[in-house]
Order: C-alpha cells, then sequence, then structure tokens
C-alpha cells in the first residue's frame, strides 16, 4: 500500500511546467492537484464553486477586487464562488489547489494560453 | 481581507486538545480542519465518503487491513469510502483532514471517547 502515499516535493520533481496543474488525489468528486506558478494568471471567477488554494513552498498574491491576500508556506485561503480573483507569483511558487472535478481554471474568462487542460495526473 | 489568510502554525497554536479536530475552512459542502492526534484511533470505515489526511508536521500512520501508510511531514494520503481504517501517532502529529461536513470521526464505530464534536472551528 505505501506506494499509495502521495509526497509533495516527489510530485512536484516530476513536472516543471507552469500554471499547468497536476492532479495527485482524488476525493468524492473533488480532486487535489498541485500546480506551479510564475507571473500573472488572468481575472477570472467560478460561479459554481469555491477554490482553495494550499502554498506548499514561496509566495502567493491572491488579487481581488477588494484587496489582496498574501500567501506564504504554510497558508491557504478559500475564493468563494462567484468571486473574480487573479493568482499572481513574482518568482515560482508551488500551490495544492482543490476543487470539484471538470473545473476549467480560467474560469468565466475567455480560454487562452492559461487555460489548462484537466485529469493530467502525475 | 488579509485576516482571512489562513497560517496553520497560527491555528494550531490556539488549540492543544488531541483527537478534536478543528474547522478552519469550509469549500462548498466540504471542510478542512486541523487535528492533533497522537496514539491510537479506532478501527472505523465511513461508508459514504472518502477522507483525505495530510501531515503537516510528525508522523502518522493510517493502519488499514491489508497493509500501514507511513505518513511524514508533506505527504498526503485518502483513506476511500468504505475502507477501515485505523490512524496511529506514536509522538503527536499534526495534521489536516478533508472531507465533507457532518462527518462522524469515529465513523462506523461505536460512539466513545474518541468521537469528536463536529463544526468546531478555530
Amino acid at each position: 500500500m505505501s506506494n499509495k502515499r502521495i509526497n509533495f516535493q516527489n510530485k512536484f520533481s516530476l513536472f516543471s511546467e507552469q500554471w499547468a496543474p497536476r492532479v495527485i488525489a482524488e476525493l468524492n468528486d473533488y480532486q487535489f492537484k498541485l500546480a506551479k506558478l510564475e507571473g500573472e494568471f488572468v481575472w477570472h471567477k467560478h460561479d459554481h464553486t469555491d477554490e482553495a488554494f494550499i502554498v506548499l513552498e514561496g509566495q502567493l498574491k491572491i488579487e481581488l477586487r477588494d484587496g489582496c491576500i498574501e500567501l506564504s508556506e504554510g497558508e491557504m485561503y478559500v475564493v468563494q464562488k462567484g468571486v473574480e480573483h487573479k493568482p499572481v507569483a513574482e518568482a515560482e511558487v508551488k500551490v495544492m489547489i482543490v476543487e470539484p472535478k471538470n473545473v476549467i481554471n480560467t474560469g468565466d474568462a475567455e480560454q487562452g494560453e492559461r487555460t489548462a487542460q484537466n485529469d493530467i495526473w502525475v
């Protein structure tokens, strides 16, 4: 059974692409994803779900229309459904995202270069 | 908005009771809970949900009927629904648990001293 233990550092070592979340586990109809982010995402919202960001290494800003959440390692934030947000990382940050399956990462924004394919496991 | 940032170390500093999960965030109808565990839990299963364990500090064993998952800091494991398991910690371990709201921590086991009250926030 020990091969089902999930080690974050090991998983991060297996991919280098940024803004391309990798699924590491499922919990009912939810997924845990790891991602490496650097630079600016696009403003977007998810009308049907909250989205949890957990910082595992580095620093992440989540810009909101009425403020900015600054997260360091060992911190998390839940963006509530319908709330516009834009993740920004001045240097590469390693995060875990928890959300339902099949959520489009760019939400209601026009799909573009930041739109990632779902269900890519690592 | 910065007061909505959740810092795990800060949250852990606010309680000392073991086997008493504290809710730190909600994601739709799911909850993120922090818990301090030491010693043995009871064998149990959850017939209607998976359960995620993320180790934030220390070491956790999750005994299964067909093996044992040993988790250290930076590792996680999802116990699938219906699977009997028993968490064991030789020394205090700090974990995050992710599961739906209203799950009884002792599952199908007879309720006893390890059965915790739900919806206690920290």
